[in-house]
C-alpha cells in the first residue's frame, strides 16, 4: 500500500506537552468560520495542559477492551452467562464503543440514552454538560433472549460461533418500538432504508442496554485490520506529527480529483488561518454499507491507487478505517460522522452536499434536502466546539482539462460527472475526461465492476459521489 | 361563572420587588424534585430583582400585538401587500406568538428555527443559551400563494373574510417537507394522525417564515375571551396574588376528582417544602382538539360545575385557558405544553401518564409508552429551571367511596373508571361512583353526549382522561 496508509503506531508514544495548541483562534479566522468556534477558556486551558488535541467528548476517551491479564477470566465468565448472537452489525458496533467513537457511551444504551438520542440528537452528562449523539447505538434482542435473561445483570454477547466477544453488565431491557426509532431517525417510515432493512424490520422487540466489557480488540481479519485505528492511536499519531489543526474527510465512495482539490485547499485555507501543520484524516466507512456502494475493499485500493498518484501529501495525510456501519441518515447522520471524528482528534470536519443522503426509497426525489445535513450539523448540540467546513462545489473544468471549483460566472466551462455518468462509463469500460480521477483509481472501478457477474439481481451497483 | 375564574386584570398592576423568590430551593426539597433544579445563581438573582417569577425563555417575553395608535397604519399597509389566508389553526398559531408563549420566538419559524426544532426539540439563542421548542409553529403556503409573494419581503395575513390579522416582515421561505415534519414530530407517519390530517396533508409545499406584527388581539367571541389570559396578564396575576410556586395542570377533558385530589396533594406538597403561597395555574387547553374530545365549551362548563363544588380554593387557583392547538405528539408535545407555561410564570409542571397521547391511528396500541412523556420532559434541553412533577395515580377506592392515590398493597379495594367506561356511563345518563365527579360536573357531560345525534359519523365521541 501507499505510503501514507499508515499502520498503527506501536504502544508507546509520549505526548509532548509544549506543542502549540490547535485550538487558539488564528485572529485571520474568516467570521463565517468563527460563529460555530466557542471553546470555553477554561477547558481548553485543560485541554492545552492534556494533549494538545480537542477533548474527547466527556473529557476522557472511552475504552472498554479488558487488559490482557483479565481475559481469560472474562472468558470464563462469559460462559456462565446467558447468551445473545451479535450479527455483523452489532459486532461493528461494539467495535465502535470498544474504542470511545461515541466516547462517553460506555455500551449499549439504556433506555433514558435511546430517548434523548431521539428527541434531542444529544445527551446531558451529570454534570449539566451536553455532548452530540444523533444516531441510536442499540442491541435488538427478541423475546425468547429477554426469557433466558430472566433476572440475570449480566449477559455475554457471543459471534456466531458463539465465541464471546463481550460482557453486557448491569443490563436494563426496554421495549424496542421500531416504527417511532425509523421515524425519528430517518424522518420517514417508508420500506426500503438499507440500515433498517438490515438491522430493524427483523430485529427483535426489545432494546437491551448496559456497560461494555470487550474481550479483546474486534478484528475482521480481512487485511484491512491494520488500517483501522482507534481514537486513541489517531489522537497519538496526530501528537506525534505535531499537528495543530485536524481536519476530517469521512467519504464512503471512490476518491475522485475534485475530492483531492477539496482536500489541498482545505489546508491552504488553514495554513492562511495561520495554523503551522494541519494534518488530514482522510477516514473512509469501514462498516456496513448498502448493496450497491463500492465495498471497502475495492474502495481502500482505489484509494491507494489516487493517493500513489501523488496528489496529497503523505507528511500531513493520515489515511485510516473509521468502524461505524452507516445509516444513510442524512443530517441525523452526519452529526454522528462529526462527532465520532471529535473523540479522534479532529476539531476540523469538511461536509458535503447531501452528507449521508440517499434517494426516497418510494419517491423520485433525494430523501433529505442536499443543504440540511451541513446546516443541521452547524447547529447541532454537542458539536459547538467543532469547526464545520463547507465543502465546495468541484467540477471538470474543461478550460483547465481537471477539476476545479466550479465558478458560477462561466457555468458552461464546466461538466458535472455524476454517479450515473461515472458508474455507466466504469461499466463500459472507457475512461472518463483526463484529469477526473487518475488511471489507476479508474482502472480499479472498471475492474470491480467487471468483476461483478450481471446476473447478480440482475443490476450493477451504482458508485454514488460522496 | 364560578368566582375562581378569573378575569382579565386591569392593565396596570405594579410588581411587587420585595416579594419573596420563587426559585429559592427550599432545603427540604427531595431528592427526585431537586435533581431537575438547576437555576444558575446569576441568572436567579437578575429574575428576583426583575419580578419574581421563574423568567420567560429568551429573558424578555415577546409581545407580538402592535400599540393602538398604530393599528390603522398597519391596516392599511396590510392592503398593500400580498395576501395570505389563514386557516382557524393558523390563527390559533398567530393568537400564541402574539402573546408570547412560544417566547423567544417572534413569528412563524424560519428554517434553522425548523430544522432545529425537528432535530433537538430546542434552539440555540445567539448567546449560545438554549431554550426548549419542540413542535413547530409553521405557516404553510401554497404554490400560488408563492408565487404571488414573489420577492416581497412582507406579507399579509388575512382570516376568511380577508380581514387583516398580522403583517409577517423580513418573510424566508423554504420546503414544508411534510413526510420529514410528520415523522420527527409524531414518531410515525400512520395516517390518521388527526392534527396532520388537519393542518399538514392538505396544506400547500412551503413553509414561510418570518416575524410577525398582529395588528389588535386575537379574540374569538364565543363568550370564552375574558378567560383567555395572556402570559403577561397571568404573571400579573400571581405576582398580584403574591404567589411564591405557581404549578401548571394541563388538561384537554372533563375533571374529575382524582385530578383534583392530585391539585390539592400537590399543594399541601409545596407547602410542606415551604414554599408560603403557592398557585395553581389550572390550564385547559383552548385550540383545536380532535372531533372526540369535549369541546372547549363544554369542557368550561364542566370546570365550572367542579370548582363550584369547592374542591379547589379560589384564592389559590388561576383558571385560564391556553390558547395553543393540540398536536397529539405525546413526548414531543408535552415539553411545548411545559415550556408555554414557562412563558406564563409557572416553574412546577404536573405530568401524568402518557401526556398528550392518544391511540395510534393503525395498531391497537397507544402510539406513545406511557411513561415516555415524563421521562423525555425531564430530560428536555431549555427545561431545566422547570420542576416536573410527576403525576400520581389516582382511582376509586370503594372502601373510602371517592378518589384516592391507588395503593399498590390492596389493589382490591381500587377501580379504575376508564374513558370508555365514563363514556358508556354519560352516554346511558347513567351516575358513576359516589364521589368519582361532582353531579353537577357528571350531569354536563350528560348534556354533551346528550346533544350530540347518534347519527354524526354513527359514532359518539369519547372522553379521554387527561
Amino acid at each position: 500500500m501507499a505510503s501514507l496508509f499508515l499502520r498503527t503506531p506501536g504502544p508507546s508514544q509520549s505526548l509532548p506537552k509544549t506543542q502549540k495548541a490547535h485550538f487558539v483562534l488564528p485572529q485571520n479566522l474568516p467570521l463565517s468560520w468563527r460563529s460555530k468556534y466557542r471553546t470555553e477558556p477554561a477547558a481548553a486551558a485543560a485541554v492545552r495542559i492534556r494533549c494538545g488535541l480537542i477533548e474527547p467528548d466527556g473529557g476522557k476517551l472511552v475504552e472498554l477492551v479488558v487488559e490482557e491479564p483479565q481475559r481469560d477470566l472474562k472468558r470464563r465468565q462469559a460462559l456462565s452467562l446467558p447468551q445473545i448472537k451479535l450479527s455483523k452489525i452489532d459486532i461493528q458496533w461494539v467495535h465502535v464503543l470498544s474504542e470511545g467513537w461515541a466516547s462517553p457511551l460506555k455500551g449499549f444504551m439504556r433506555e433514558s440514552e435511546f430517548l434523548q438520542t431521539l428527541h434531542f440528537n444529544s445527551l446531558r452528562l451529570g454534570d449539566g454538560s451536553v455532548v452530540n449523539m444523533s444516531v441510536p447505538i442499540v442491541l435488538a434482542i427478541d423475546d425468547s433472549n429477554k426469557n433466558n435473561i430472566g433476572d440475570s445483570s449480566s449477559v455475554a454477547l457471543v459471534d456466531d460461533k458463539d465465541n464471546p466477544i463481550a460482557i453486557l453488565n448491569d443490563v436494563e431491557i426496554y421495549k424496542h418500538n421500531k416504527e417511532e426509532r425509523t421515524a425519528r431517525t430517518w424522518g420517514t417510515t417508508a420500506p426500503g432504508l438499507p440500515y433498517a432493512e438490515q438491522a430493524i424490520t427483523h430485529a427483535g422487540n426489545w432494546l437491551i442496554g448496559g456497560d461494555l466489557e470487550v474481550i479483546e480488540p474486534i478484528k475482521y481479519h480481512d487485511g484491512l485490520d491494520r488500517f483501522r485505528l482507534s481514537p486513541a492511536e489517531l489522537r497519538d499519531e496526530f501528537t506525534r506529527r505535531n499537528a495543530d489543526a485536524v481536519f476530517a474527510f469521512q467519504l464512503r465512495n471512490p476518491v475522485h480529483n475534485g475530492h483531492a482539490l477539496l482536500m489541498t485547499d482545505t489546508r491552504r485555507r488553514l495554513l492562511e488561518m495561520g495554523y503551522k501543520n494541519p494534518v488530514l484524516l482522510l477516514h473512509p466507512l469501514g462498516g456496513y454499507t448498502k448493496a450497491d456502494d463500492v465495498p471497502l475493499e475495492w474502495r481502500m485500493k482505489q484509494h491507494e491507487m489516487v493517493l500513489e498518484d501523488g496528489v496529497l501529501d503523505p507528511e500531513t495525510t493520515v489515511v485510516s478505517i473509521f468502524p461505524s456501519p452507516m445509516h444513510y441518515a442524512g443530517p441525523t447522520e452526519v452529526q454522528w460522522h462529526a462527532k465520532a471524528r471529535i473523540n479522534a482528534g479532529a476539531n476540523f470536519y469538511i461536509v458535503g452536499r447531501d452528507p449521508a443522503g440517499m434517494g426516497h426509497p418510494l419517491e423520485k426525489r433525494d430523501l433529505y434536502d442536499a443543504d440540511h445535513g451541513k446546516k443541521v450539523l452547524s447547529m447541532a448540540p454537542g458539536l459547538e466546539r467543532l469547526n464545520i467546513l463547507p465543502f465546495k462545489v468541484a467540477a471538470y473544468d474543461k478550460t483547465q482539462n481537471g477539476m476545479a471549483f466550479f465558478d458560477p460566472s462561466r457555468p458552461q466551462d464546466f461538466l458535472f460527472i455524476s454517479g450515473t455518468k461515472m458508474r455507466a462509463l466504469a461499466k463500459n469500460k472507457e475512461s472518463p475526461p483526463d484529469g477526473f480521477m487518475c488511471p489507476g483509481g479508474w482502472k480499479v472501478l472498471v475492474d470491480y465492476y467487471d468483476s461483478l457477474t450481471p446476473s447478480e439481481n440482475g443490476r450493477v451497483p451504482e458508485p454514488v459521489p460522496v
